[in-house]
């Protein structure tokens, strides 16, 4: 497929899903886990799930046709909820459209700085917890963080809680406390996230996840960014207020080794 | 164009807008009214606005080319925010793409029932006002209602106040005084609600642009939901609750005959 027709659900309404996966070396990272996102994220919206193993061939096609099989490299697959008539709702039986593409991703090598964006996420929507195609709110956040010389944008709920980046999860670090938010408050329910939450007790480490304001995360002395394509990236400033990395996405880093 | 590339950022981000236009015996009614809203869109989306003329003719060819210049037909003109690299980040000069589609749209015949969605609309996004490709969550809403046998649902916004439908504008009367909620609870900014607003003064109505919670619609007299395709409405039951349309409906269509 190297092209969907109009009447696609994807492109008319953003009724689907997607997933960015890491390769390199021709591996492709954690792939179990983003199909099983993937698959988990079609129960939600109602949608039937794709066939992993052809998902996974898809994937793998795709690194190759681009012949990035040897580098470090994005795919991103990308489910629609197919090809559906005029309107909202969705024909009786949905026939979703599979693809997947490749572009090379060099990793991030400077700390990011952060704005706290005014575009919100919509908690109350099962969608805020996805990777959906329907990413506008997510774009125009990370418009807000260009327009003032930012690299990305902390993104509050409608209750004013800190919930995630445009592309990213968020952990810091108040003395010697770590935070993330709650999944609840409209939070991206991340790989790497996951996989940090997973392994912290057996190092020792307790994160708690929380609903906490703007102020908590002002307040912070460390923040980083996590997400399959970055890792764990530190952060050198919040809305143009210097932070010294301390190691923090070093640890986490080491958390999630599984999937970086 | 027949299809878009599987980098469009319509297909991949729902950055985009899209506009629904009814056409009946071959006119496309209030179709300036619709291009310049697209126009206004662009500019709150950051995107370079549409030629007008070439998108006039765009939907035009749609409606011949479906064979249905003499029938009541929806057109559904398209403009995504065209190829995109990898990630959030626009390229720098966007090129959006632009396309028509037509189907048939027979007026609805039977009063809609509604439910109020536990779905909400993001007010804190410019997106909320717009028709963007991100209109998950207004499907998740339509869903919602047509899981409870219902045709339309009601979405608050995130203070829990009415703000519009799945793909309709809300009007309502309690006792003798007539409600719209305001554009800022994250209202579509609705075609034929603009015109019954305009209309009103001159016609001896007063409708108060409110910002008012499900309390107040659950305690209106009659509501009436508007759009380009259904005109106005009337609606016979929110909740489950039974509604006697007593010609209110007719009245704003009355109103806005010049969109109609």
């Amino acid at each position: 497929m190297d092209a969907v027709p109009l009447d696609d659900r994807g492109l008319t309404l953003g009724d689907g899903l997607f997933e960015t996966i890491l390769a390199h070396g021709g591996m492709l990272v954690a792939v179990d886990a983003h199909l099983r996102r993937m698959v988990a994220g079609c129960e939600v919206l109602g949608l039937p799930a794709p066939d992993v193993r052809q998902a996974d061939r898809l994937c793998r096609e795709a690194l190759e046709r681009a012949g990035l099989a040897g580098a470090r490299a994005a795919v991103r697959l990308t489910l629609t909820a197919g090809s559906g008539g005029r309107g909202l709702d969705r024909p009786a039986q949905p026939r979703p459209r599979l693809f997947a593409t490749s572009a090379s991703a060099p990793a991030p090598v400077q700390p990011a700085r952060l704005i706290v964006a005014g575009t919100r996420r919509n908690e109350t929507s099962p969608a805020s917890r996805l990777k959906t195609l329907s990413y506008l709110d997510n774009v125009l956040a990370r418009r807000e963080a260009a327009a003032a010389g930012a690299d990305e944008a902390v993104m509050l709920n409608s209750r004013g809680d800190v919930a995630c980046a445009g592309a990213a999860n968020l952990f810091w670090r108040t003395g010697e406390r770590l935070f993330t938010p709650a999944l609840a408050c409209g939070v991206l329910d991340g790989i790497v996230r996951g996989a940090i939450l997973a392994a912290a007790p057996a190092a020792g480490l307790a994160i708690e996840e929380v609903a906490a304001p703007a102020s908590s995360l002002e307040a912070a002395d460390e923040i980083v960014l996590t997400n399959s394509l970055i890792g764990a990236r530190p952060v050198s400033a919040l809305n143009g207020i210097g932070l010294s990395p301390r190691g923090l996405a070093e640890r986490l880093a080491g958390l999630a080794a599984g999937v970086l």
